[in-house]
């Protein structure tokens, strides 16, 4: 099987794997626990903590382990939205936000929040513009994603921060498919609510992370609650944060190689897919908008992404329609079509997202089944 | 280190870790991608989902995957507290529950749900006479544990589930200590709703499942998600899962032998434990009242718990005063005040809860430091 859809989730690495075993023989007490089982663990649940907190350059206070991506995002909203004073409950997002800020939106807007969705442009980008146009006086937090899961396009983050900041306005930023790829730097991007997520990170799945900048007000969603300073209910999950930390540092330390390494498989996939009259056309115009360089999103021009999926699977080959987390729904992604695509143009998209140990000879065989559909298509 | 705080955590058994080991290397995909990567993932989900429902004698359709013990009792009880008919919306439970459910009562009375707080009797128990007396017309919801965490205290479900079934009113149960422990069986319990969690039967940390009774109306919490039919949004943890019902199913093929080997520990603590003249008392007359084998709950009865901890922890010897998810809070357990205990005599109380592996050998140990202590303390 050549697996192209890391974007949807990797394996664990060797490393993280064998973190995990480690500590789950050595390290299992309850890091609430007061004896020395549980102060290991804490012991353990805090160095994982300074690590994290060193990868994005946050400060350890300001991070709180969840189960996941999802998880972060609802808890975060959720608990920064709550800590907004009265005056500042207006809450600004994008069309284009994971599933689970979408879902969320839809609940909040339900219990009577004020919340104003923000188009990008046609290149899927949220301008200064854009953004300015719907900041209002009574706007607490902007929660804009760092890059789409789908398309990969990266936000100007660097550019948007500043114009929040000037306003006293909170920023929160899903950086689950950027974290480990590209830099996540709390002073540099700005951000002072992130969410971050293990399984993309070749950590285990199951893991997640919240951070909040020191110093920004939020209240707990289930009040009480002890573990992880009132954030997350539930026994914390030391082993598997031990293993996912392991993964990120592994994957900061090698970051500028694996860009060199994914926008070379990405470079052959597109040159060689012209050479062979392959009809793949990215989403965007890639020498203007900075996109992910592990996801190569794309349109094929005379077939529905889900045949292309299907066609490509048949071969042994994993690629995507779309985010996974939306798998199975008959509807266009919002996110391509906030590029302009039509329906029918949008249901032509197809994702192939590379790994660490993704090869040219992998992307030769997905360009070798492309080929083939592309002609039994004519 | 000498490990005697088994209801707090446990470490994965070497066959979970195996499976989780296998899991990751061979079924890593997105059980949501609709590729066989994807594929492999759900089929494996789904004979998790079989497997489960066989340990509880219930049916696949009604598990629900978590990420664990606590957010099971959140999802569930919000989930089917939503999916009630309006002229039913009285919740009922106990003053005795696990802190992840004492918080959510806290949260939903605030929010204004009408809910009441059964004591149990003098003897930790919800008798008939005391679910009658609060159930009403309007009842639509009771939640009782199935054990103590603390105590360890078993409620007589069978007594009580008759009462509810034949008022249409449905039950909750949080399973978490008596799963894999003593038979968890739908029908005979007479459960609509179960909470398990993994880590409890040596499978990993950050899984967890709900079982809703096919039939049970409910909402889901976070409109929109697609995962677990709705209930639970974020990626599936699979390998985590393959490996918690790998864990579940070993522990239900020993319960027996794991039971008998239990009760010899038991046995022995308290039996040596007075013929040595350590002034160690059972939280509850053993005779008369139904108590998990492998958690010890009693009162040292010249000194505090935390004392107690400590000085065993001082001798390498892990035992609890308490719930860990209760861990570092100063007042007295409402679980050990509700057998009618006075503060200073609920600060009394240690938990020594015992594992697979634990020896006699490993229990004298104990006995000795609680000897020593208890001689100090003359």
């Amino acid at each position: 099987m050549i697996y192209l859809d890391y974007a949807a989730s990797a394996p664990m690495s060797d490393e993280a794997m064998q973190v995990f075993h480690e500590l789950n023989q050595e390290v299992y007490g309850n890091a609430s626990s007061l004896h020395d089982a549980g102060g290991k663990a804490e012991h353990i649940l805090k160095y994982c903590r300074r690590q994290l907190a060193g990868l994005i350059h946050g400060h350890e206070d300001g991070i709180y382990f969840t189960s996941g991506g999802t998880e972060s995002n609802i808890l975060a909203l959720q608990s920064v939205l709550n800590g907004l004073p009265a005056a500042r409950r207006h809450f600004v997002t994008t069309s284009v936000e994971h599933s689970s800020i979408r879902n969320l939106v839809f609940m909040l807007q339900s219990q009577g929040w004020d919340i104003s969705v923000m188009q990008p442009d046609s290149s899927g980008r949220i301008t200064p513009e854009i953004l300015l146009s719907h900041v209002r006086e009574d706007t607490g937090l902007v929660s804009i994603q760092h890059a789409n899961s789908e398309t990969g396009i990266i936000q100007d983050l660097r550019e948007l921060s500043p114009i929040l900041k000037k306003r006293n306005i909170l920023l929160h930023t899903d950086a689950v498919q950027t974290f480990g790829k590209i830099p996540v730097h709390a002073d540099e991007l700005g951000f002072d609510v992130l969410t971050v997520s293990s399984h993309k990170v070749y950590g285990p799945k199951g893991v997640g992370a919240v951070y909040i900048r020191p110093g920004v007000e939020w209240k707990p969603l289930y009040p009480g609650t002890t573990h992880e300073k009132g954030f997350r209910p539930g026994t914390v999950n030391v082993p598997g944060i031990g293993a996912f930390v392991t993964a990120a540092a592994a994957m900061a330390g090698q970051m500028k190689e694996l860009s060199l390494h994914f926008h070379e498989l990405r470079s052959h996939l597109f040159t060689e897919g012209q050479r062979l009259g392959i009809p793949l056309q990215p989403v965007v115009d890639e020498t203007r908008v900075q996109v992910l360089p592990h996801i190569a999103g794309c349109y094929f021009l005379r077939a529905e992404g889900q045949y292309i999926m299907l066609e490509c699977n048949r071969n042994g080959i994993c690629i995507s329609a779309g985010s996974a987390c939306a798998a199975g729904q008959q509807e266009p992604s919002p996110s391509v079509k906030a590029l302009g695509a039509s329906d029918q143009e949008a249901l032509r998209f197809i994702r192939i997202s590379f790994g660490q140990h993704t090869t040219l000879q992998e992307i030769d065989s997905l360009l070798n089944t492309l080929h083939e559909t592309a002609i039994s298509k004519l």
